[in-house]
């Protein structure tokens, strides 16, 4: 079904102002579920909003929560967001990181004790508006397995990247660590279909295509997913990149790092995030920097392809996905449809689309 | 066979300045081959010092170049490194954004024009002992396929990172970001033996395990290597982390990116490095950092392993490699010996070992 984005944001901050977020809080948080849903991030989208209110209601998730800074130079910061919601402590985090960097150059500003803030290409697309290339780390709850490793040790642990083109185009990039996300299994677990062969081993580390079993594993923390690159395309690189997050995330902010982080039933587990600014004017003439990517991204798409394929760059299609459904409406599954009607009925606000 | 690393280094150093580098870049360039033999990265190791000496030779780097400082500020330098040796230049920036870091809490150095540097792990660790999280960013000639293309369009783009632990402990990643890099594909050649499958595909788009025909591909632009996460592991973030190396370097440079780095038969191609350092003491104690590195990494290798494996992190090998070269010897090749002989014949310089 199509739906209009503006009904769809609506119904959202109406949603978190009723479990008790501020406007503006609701407001960001709503803008984050949007651009997911409108871009084809469903995982991240419509769908994502039951596991933001039940954290709020099983109090994961603090409405009230203040961000307080710990620390802060020159080019970084470090912050306490007490629980607080992820989507609108994360806004303020990148844009502190953003205003440093137009004063130095670059700038990380990281986060502790945050929770679950949508997509980073949300935070990293705002950077490049402003011209600066933007990137964004998270850790999550435990699911990835090391290489030849049975426990999961680390989580999807993703890397956000953006830097501007010309026009409104830009190069963005926006990936978990492991090769596919922990709403992957769980649809198709739903869904009754099997696993592509090397993303997920069992608790005897065999190959595991049955999401039922990999979701047994992850429950019991032997077997899980397996990193970026899996078991013949490099996986131990994934796997060090997924740590690596992790440093950056909740090592540097001296907060649960690795095993640590488990998701409760409801909500996501407590996390820490990090948001990196580089103003690319301070380096060369940012027109000229936009003509290069636009020079970069054009060669790439004319470049040869596969039979019957076409080379694309990553944001391409997301930035297509967005600007069609401004146009002619958001089309949403009848899965993403259903959740929200459940939403409503369990906050008592209609759903009026 | 084993040889001594300090005659090791001082034969490469003695290669180094009779090929009219200063005493000062011999002695870093040629700690920088012996750090990668020591470390058991034989590719970049003594086996390397042909491509430098030729590179030298036939004026593709520059051994009078000097660095010049195009823009500077507190957290940032663009620097021109007029074709000068890699190594050198590359300890130059490092060192530049850490003195930069220690005040403003992070800082990224970019040169443009510059050679091939050796390992980024070199210069990550150098971060390390000052209680940094380096990061090192380089672009390199074409040989990697986008997903769905056939046209080399990017390099194996490198991405090193250290963090320190306790002790001399360290986390250290150094990764292509396609699975393997051209001196694997080279070797498989030499060796007569086939490629793993899904590492590399032909001009048809079809995966290729002989080595010479991708290598004919790499020549003639179409064909080449595959990207991280390869066929069924994610290639498309392979893809993306590759780019995104060449925007941080080729880009925010603007210099070369792209298909326009392409080597030359004798040495690599000029190209960009970024160089990223973050004082980690701003954030939070380092002593706690530490002492979680180690929790963290303790608790990846205390983890359960597949039957007849052990869980190990990135880092770990290399340096028990390195204290264990540096006790007992380099235990070198007899292919990388070979080369030694050769460059000894071809620069006139006595090899006492």
């Amino acid at each position: 079904m199509k739906v209009s984005e503006f009904k769809l944001k609506e119904f959202i901050k109406k949603v978190f102002v009723q479990c008790e977020l501020s406007e503006d809080d609701a407001e960001v948080s709503s803008d984050v579920l949007t651009f997911a849903e409108k871009r084809g991030i469903k995982s991240h989208g419509a769908r994502a909003l039951r596991r933001y209110v039940d954290g709020i209601k099983t109090n994961k998730i603090n409405p009230h929560g203040k961000i307080e800074i710990l620390s802060d130079g020159l080019s970084f910061a470090l912050l306490e967001a007490n629980g607080r919601m992820g989507m609108p402590t994360a806004k303020f985090a990148n844009e502190l990181a953003i205003s440093k960097a137009k004063e130095t150059g670059i700038a990380l500003v990281s986060v502790k004790n945050s929770n679950h803030f949508g997509v980073g290409s949300y935070y990293t697309l705002e950077s490049c508006k402003k011209g600066m290339i933007g990137m964004v780390f998270t850790n999550t709850s435990r699911l990835g397995v090391p290489t030849f490793g049975l426990n999961p040790m680390f989580g999807t642990n993703p890397i956000a990247f953006s830097a501007p083109s010309t026009g409104d185009e830009n190069f963005t990039l926006d990936i978990s660590t492991t090769i596919v996300s922990r709403g992957f299994v769980d649809k198709a677990s739903k869904e009754h279909r099997s696993l592509p062969e090397g993303i997920a081993i069992n608790d005897k580390g065999e190959i595991e295509t049955d999401p039922n079993i990999v979701i047994e594993c992850l429950k019991n923390g032997k077997g899980g997913l397996l990193p970026l690159g899996g078991i013949n395309g490099g996986g131990h690189k994934g796997y060090g990149l997924a740590v690596m997050v992790d440093i950056l995330t909740g090592v540097l902010t001296g907060f649960l790092f690795g095993k640590h982080l488990v998701d409760s039933a409801y909500s996501s587990t407590r996390m820490s995030h990090s948001f990196l600014a580089i103003d690319i004017s301070k380096f060369i003439d940012l027109d000229s920097f936009k003509e290069n990517m636009k020079t970069m991204t054009t060669e790439l798409t004319n470049s040869d392809a596969m039979p019957g394929m076409k080379v694309t760059y990553p944001g391409e299609g997301s930035l297509k996905r967005e600007k069609l459904a401004s146009l002619e409406g958001i089309e949403m599954a009848d899965e993403s449809y259903s959740s929200l009607e459940a939403v409503s009925k369990l906050v008592g606000i209609n759903l009026d689309f």
